[in-house]
């Protein structure tokens, strides 16, 4: 049994994290690390946690912790996990960082966009990049793993296969997406009140969102070369879900079953990326709860554009459920392990 | 391995049921029976299905399914059970009814609220009313149970104990209840438009609505004799839940301890009924796509009124996971079994 | 022109202010107070606003103010507007406060139900009980009116018809109301967070919200005798809105034609009480962005009870609509002036 | 006083002019036709109504109505204003066609993109785009005004500016727009209920919607050149509201001020045009219940792209307001009369 200390339980991705391993069958959770609810019962906090969960949170002491779990996830604001982590951590326990400190490879880049420094850089080497579908013999070894962004692993993965196998222009590639609210976090903010969330939709972080050099550098590799997107999200109306809209130029007149090919190369035998079938669009209620990225495609030949899509609950595969994915595979467990529930509809 | 067939699966409900079997170790199932959508695949039905569920939708010819399953769930517009239902029928599978048609003692007062006419009034003696907390038992032995409306789960559960303790009045109750709308199906409907039910709320079905009597039944037995309620529904602007706000006048001075004890009583060692902290009021989204009902109480001195409360998933506990807990009892089967799925918050 | 402040300008019901004097002919705001954005210009609080309000936010010097206007509201925190007022300023100008601090007669409950000192409680016997349609005269001569609550003006003027004609049991007075999110202000609270709120409904407030001794005074007004209710307030994911359901037990038995007579003697000639035709239950969509109260009822004659519903807007009839009506009597203006909106739909 | 008749007065857009028409000065409407709800009282059909509107609907005789009205609204499905206009009735009265009958210059691009035969294409030619901000003098002049669709509106007024001052590449546009479900129609359909809508985002009509021909058009008067883009709609959970994200690349490095003063060129003097301050994005909600459309742009220099938003509400500039902003103009009125609805918020 595998035991697992989290820290940021009470934020909505450590909750989410709780949510799936209750029904783990290889992991137990010995700390539920929370700054702001120490001392308090882990289910006063998350009243749906009632008769589930009995433990009272803790602080968030990583050397302690790293003394008595055999993984943690952080769940935490950036830089939090690069400032507590080290050398004796790590030889003693697997770190899985749901924050951006581990995810960027340049340094500069991700001091740059967010804005602070990086207290432990010389862990950035070897961290690798959570993104199981395309990482996963990497992560199988790591002791450090980068938890993708939301944003980052539904892009990713809707535009990956098509970069890869040189059908797009990897300059011509715009990012318009759009999230539920628990995206933004569980903190006490005016922009996240209900009545300034609900019936409404608007971009933010236009041209200078931080998932932005994230995107990046990961479709940067896909296409063997830097490049620049457009990347804007929207806040949308809803609790969970992310939709991504992405549109590049095909560099080549291809068929519908071409691009096909494409994406069932990649994917054909991933579990948690349904390529969905001609001319359904994803939708993000079709995956609410679960682990699964569901893409699709549309060509347009009028433009010469190819509109790539994707959906997934931005809780699940875009932050706890991608994380227990990757501790699956750091431990040799079945990488589906805890991961199987069916989207819950309506 | 249970074999189970559906019919009606492409309802709410029954899909919920599917959702729920996914997940269950020793249910299969092997007939999607949904009249509408004959020889379409179950998953271009509801895409979340997807890769999950291969299998195509089928009639509802109970005769035949009569022969292939052990089990058959109807999740079917009122009449349609009792239509379909015979002796032959029931001396080879066993029947969970999720319609109202065998919940009701008393036919005539079933065909007054109901206006049709039972077909089958002949089964509705050994019918067991499916509530699985109050007739466990019972409901072991059922051929055929009578699986509860939603409202009246979630009323009888929150009032139940309070009557039964002879602790409160039982011709003082009214009970305020508000309903998600996935509990009016999904049928395409002008008054169940997005536009028509999101920012806003109404009664409806007031004095009228023909959950009452199977309401007034089922506390009438808690009573121990006839009772006569006012329940009045409301439409919410979400999807799942239910939340039953209910009043009585106390027939005596009580303390919180005294109706606490007589909560626990009932339900300190059920599974699915949660009695919530002191001044903890149940709140829907903390049970959302579980089988917990949550239930609390506040005294109000000044009145000598009760206030009573339950929050529950109508989809779950109010509709399919009440059913597979029915199915479970019904096999032998831990009752738990496929249904301890944790509530999703957010 | 009537020239008018605002102290708590940038609440939402300050706001709903300017959005309703934006459209009164007689009426110019000169002042928009809001201790927090001082400095600030308006409509960078309230996007909604450019263009239309170019003001700055002042701070809330009510006796600089006096000098400077003929009426003032105050849309502020519960003690706020006690602790500013004085008989200078009350010579001075008129003052609509839309806090409880003079609502309630009996100093003691106040202080004992809102847990604070009244400051100025030689102000309370002179202060009108602003609900336009049944202290209308008093209104026209008062310098002090207090505004009622939104859930006290919609209770109030569902059930008051009834009270008065004496048709119902004062005693048997049970109010389950349900509310928009608006109503919890714009206060950055997690309780109040978009993700916390929607697809969520939950009672609070159970047997000890404040305005359980307001309703209960004005209703003891129209029963001529003290009377105690139950109150149980709920929040519902959406914006605006307001629905009372109450209950009471019929003195008699009477027909519907009976209780439509007494709604019709109390509110035939008013603008703002519409009592819909028989059977139609009261939206709050029905009357969103106006400032009506939709009232209508059920007799039930199973149990002897009848049902009373009513919904309006929270924001505006709840507050700053019937904050105007009120402006528009004390100044001798038609009272609609500035009221006419129609209900937004959809 | 103009006497105004609907036709399709029970759908959104419909009912939508009513709301608007009843704080209109100069205009009375004699005739609500509804094919649907013949008989009925329209406010039976709209319960916002009571009280309000008394008449009775009628049917979608045009004929008769040219007599007896001065101005027809079409809001009626595709094909059907076609189907009814003829020269006896355009030399009698004014229409304002909601449908996208007269939109689009090219007949057999309309035939193809709509699959419908044109009935009348002998009126095209004469047809005005209602799109006020820049037809406005030949809209003071039609018989016919082509109402633009809630799309087009936002996205024309979005990008005009900068193509017609040639700062974007018109080969280059992208747009991406998401829109409240009020735009799908009042019909009952199993896509638009609330609980297939609400927690859910997905995109509809990708390469296809019917929108695209419509505002290529447009765009290309602006661009001087035929031109191609690429437009995906999105259905977000919220009742009002499109958001319109375009993107397109930048001809040349261009300063946040160029384009600012590119957008004020052709919007500084409009009432409902409002360039909004520097970094801050159009949000729904600021617009909700107005003729507002909210604009404003962001330049990417990494990517020498800019983005350019639009909100507004769907009915209103995007159906109703400007249906009613185009009678004012075609009947002399203050272009603003009965439009100046401040938005309404939260």
């Amino acid at each position: 049994m595998i035991r697992v200390g989290i820290i940021g339980a009470t934020g909505y991705a450590g909750q989410e994290i709780v949510r799936l391993l209750m029904g783990h069958k290889e992991a137990k959770i010995q700390w539920y690390g929370s700054r702001s609810y120490i001392d308090k019962r882990y289910y006063e906090v998350f009243q749906n946690m009632f008769q589930i969960v009995d433990d009272t949170c803790l602080d968030d002491n990583m050397e302690e912790l790293a003394n008595q779990v055999d993984v943690i996830f952080t769940a935490t604001p950036q830089g939090l996990c690069a400032s507590l982590i080290n050398e004796g951590i790590l030889s003693k326990v697997k770190v899985v960082d749901l924050s951006a400190d581990f995810r960027i490879k340049d340094v500069k880049t991700y001091e740059l966009w967010y804005g602070i420094q990086h207290k432990t850089p010389q862990f950035i080497p070897e961290a690798v990049y959570g993104l199981c579908e395309i990482n996963r013999e990497e992560i199988k070894k790591a002791r450090l793993v980068a938890n993708p962004g939301c944003y980052p692993t539904c892009s990713t993965l809707s535009i990956y296969p098509l970069l890869k196998e040189g059908l797009i222009d990897p300059d011509t590639i715009i990012i318009d997406a759009k999230s539920g609210t628990s995206g933004a976090g569980r903190g006490a903010k005016l922009d996240n009140l209900y009545c300034e969330v609900n019936e409404n939709i608007k971009a933010y972080g236009v041209a200078t969102h931080r998932h932005t050099p994230e995107i990046e550098e990961q479709l940067g590799y896909a296409a063997g070369k830097e490049i620049r997107i457009n990347f804007t999200p929207h806040l949308v109306p809803m609790n969970r879900g992310i939709l991504v809209t992405a549109y590049a130029s095909l560099k080549k007149q291809v068929s519908y079953e071409e691009v096909k090919g494409a994406y069932d190369t990649y994917y054909a035998n991933e579990t948690f990326v349904r390529v969905l079938d001609r001319d359904v669009c994803p939708q993000t209620k079709w995956v609410e709860g679960s682990n699964y990225v569901d893409v699709n495609f549309k060509i347009d030949p009028r433009t010469n554009r190819i509109i790539m899509m994707g959906a997934m609950d931005n809780l699940v595969k875009g932050a706890a459920g991608q994380a227990v994915q990757n501790m699956n595979l750091m431990f040799g467990l079945p990488e589906n392990e805890g991961l199987m529930q069916v989207p819950m509809f309506p």
